[in-house]
């Protein structure tokens, strides 16, 4: 048994104060406010729950700083996303992938959904473990002390009725079928459907079937230019296309969910899908702000996520939430403090509703945030995610273990351990 | 004769390698690029020009973290703003001011334009000397080294026609005449007008004359309803009623510039008038987004404020510049790296063209920027402004002077210069 003090809480039922948390087996016992730290080790500042990081493409770190010169259009991103992906082998993605998860631990991040679809060696070509890659993610969150949910992603077609290009080979299994074969020789927590752009209409049951109630993820609607060609392919949205297949329902989560029409939000809500949405993503890609409220009016859960990691701060994600619908509504107070939060520990979109809360019998994930830095200072610590950021985040516990104490991780030196993996992928690039 | 080195740096002519920087009498003397360090003072990171804050209401950083609970709509966010105006004296708001501008120095901020309106005593009492409030704020700007630009504001009326109310009071002199005689017997580096609904039209002609060429401040078409009254009450948009009297020019600042035709666009423009633009405050209030790339195209210089202090991270305002533009317009690279560091650093907007550049004959201001952070590690240095923060400053240097090192300000711990001026406030409250 191990205790753990707090003056400040955010617990299910709103902000508590002086609260003891009693953890054993990986799980909180005992959650109560009001009570002295006799001999619990005391946090600094205000405790959360530990946050939920739904959608992540664990290599797109190495993009950060690295998309933005010449102007940086859409397709510099991609030119240079590519240019990363060719380049990995599961040695250095092991590599770069245990240092961006340790960033996200560094940021608060307790559980990972990392929604996986580089595969192959160049060319298409298998590894002799044709999982090696979803192992090195496996490996490398392990050791970065975050809790993944890999989502194996099957990726088959360059566009509607396109074939791959020379790149998008090494996503490729070749057939929804031998994508599910390989899914079940190796150790993912969940799949995913890339796009309705990668995946055509015909394999979608395929998928669905795979998933057998696990976590099903599938990138929605995030450029109008998706919805028109799946409108002139298939006469459908996005939305009415994986509904009519299935795949959507409460295991399921949209990421994005940016262009919608009104009966996407409704078909999405009616069927309790998830909507996982990643503002930070969002602006710099320029897709465009999503109907969030519109979404949670309509019964969605949300959820959050760093997804190219061109920001590893899931609070900010977080404050993006709200902030964006501002910025779309001239309206402020869109979401509550509490609101916000729900989204950022929703843990039950990668599978672990048993996560995510700060009660007795939940997993024992818990972030301190310093209440005392100069952005922090004089905030009402209940309202500490319109004033933290990443950097505030002192102590990270994950299933009762401590991964980062003081703001260090227990890895050491992580930017050291980002350059060593990022800066030999651009080199002669 | 004090010299520094940097192996990266942003000069006026783009990214540089190995560059030495001799200082004297406060002025950069030579900026070389290609040089050993030798016995040079060597700076961590990048070196970036000193950033401008050219719109800072001091006292707004109390609200951080304080106006979001039941929803925290608009109202929420004036009445707790009116709460704390309502509850300054000199010696709390210089004891606030210093933190806030601390904050503003360890975030990169060497000069700041602070849009000053709380002038008088409860009731609208003068204070025994009427400049009282002014001459704290510039007390509080030394004690923090950040080069202060005080906008003295002319603030009259509570709305077009409308009279003031209890807090209100205190930011008016009671007409521009006396408004003018205080600013005269003050130490105001610049003026400003409130806005076109608390400066009637026929006073605006006083505030220009009282600038006599200083920097002029006015916020500007924040919100649609303003611009709705105003074509009421005068047939005009705000941006046509400043033109008519004579307000716009090139020693004129638009902050905001939000909600603009294309009208206005062309007469700020034509006029050589330049736009602030906060980026964090217009989506913490739910403003909106306003015409950054129309406005640049039209000719208008554009510069950043942390206005309100939600956020104290330049670096994020100058990102936010761009990835609104992206929300917007739904196309990336609207703006360079270097056409954003233009806006970060653009000194002439609060009165001093002399500071901004990295360059023989400068006002010696610079910021070393850690590329060996979580955040930073990887990204080419030459795009630095897109994945730092406020907390990857480990440098800061204003007019030759140390003014942060090693992420340390020189007043200490200013968390808790922050947390004692804010706390008091709230009590009771």
């Amino acid at each position: 048994m191990s205790r753990f003090w707090a003056a400040d809480a955010l617990l299910p039922g709103g902000p508590a104060r002086d609260v003891t948390f009693e953890v054993a087996d990986g799980r909180f016992v005992a959650v109560t406010p009001g009570t002295a730290a006799a001999d619990a080790t005391v946090l600094p500042g205000v405790a959360l729950p530990g946050f939920a990081n739904a959608h992540s493409h664990a290599f797109h770190r190495a993009l950060r700083g690295r998309t933005h010169d010449r102007g940086g259009t859409f397709w510099t991103w991609r030119e240079r996303m590519y240019t990363v992906a060719d380049r990995l082998d599961p040695e250095s993605y092991l590599a770069l992938a245990r240092a961006a998860y340790a960033e996200m631990a560094l940021a608060g991040v307790t559980g990972v959904g990392e929604f996986h679809y580089l595969h192959h060696d160049r060319g298409g070509r298998a590894y002799a473990d044709p999982n090696a890659m979803g192992h090195a993610l496996t490996q490398a969150a392990a050791d970065a002390g975050v809790r993944l949910t890999l989502l194996d992603t099957c990726y088959l077609t360059g566009g509607f009725g396109k074939p791959l290009d020379d790149v998008q080979v090494r996503f490729s299994d070749g057939s929804a079928e031998a994508w599910a074969t390989r899914v079940a020789g190796g150790s993912a927590g969940g799949v995913a459907v890339h796009s309705v752009r990668a995946v055509p209409r015909a394999d979608l049951r395929t998928v669905v079937e795979a998933a057998a109630g696990r976590p099903l993820h599938v990138h929605l609607s995030e450029q109008p230019a998706e919805n028109a060609a799946c409108i002139e392919h298939y006469g459908l949205t996005p939305t009415a296309l994986l509904e009519a297949e299935g795949v959507l329902g409460r295991s399921t989560t949209a990421v994005h969910a940016t262009h919608l029409t009104d009966a996407d939000v409704t078909a999405l809500g009616a069927s309790g899908t998830g909507a996982c949405l990643c503002p930070t993503t969002e602006r710099d890609l320029a897709d465009g702000i999503g109907p969030a409220r519109a979404l949670h009016d309509a019964g969605v859960p949300l959820s959050l996520g760093s997804d190219q990691h061109a920001v590893v701060d899931l609070i900010e994600e977080a404050r993006a939430l709200e902030m964006h619908e501002r910025l779309a509504t001239g309206e402020r107070g869109r979401f509550t403090p509490m609101q916000v939060l729900e989204a950022l520990t929703r843990h039950a979109a990668i599978g672990r509703p048993d996560a995510g809360a700060l009660a007795a019998g939940a997993v024992a994930d818990l972030v301190a945030v310093r209440t005392d830095t100069v952005r922090t200072a004089g905030s009402d610590p209940a309202q500490i995610l319109f004033s933290a950021t990443a950097a505030d985040v002192d102590t990270v516990i994950t299933g009762g273990e401590i991964v980062v104490s003081g703001g260090q991780h227990r890895l050491g030196d992580i930017g050291r351990l980002l350059a060593d993996a990022i800066i030999p992928l651009w080199k002669d690039a």
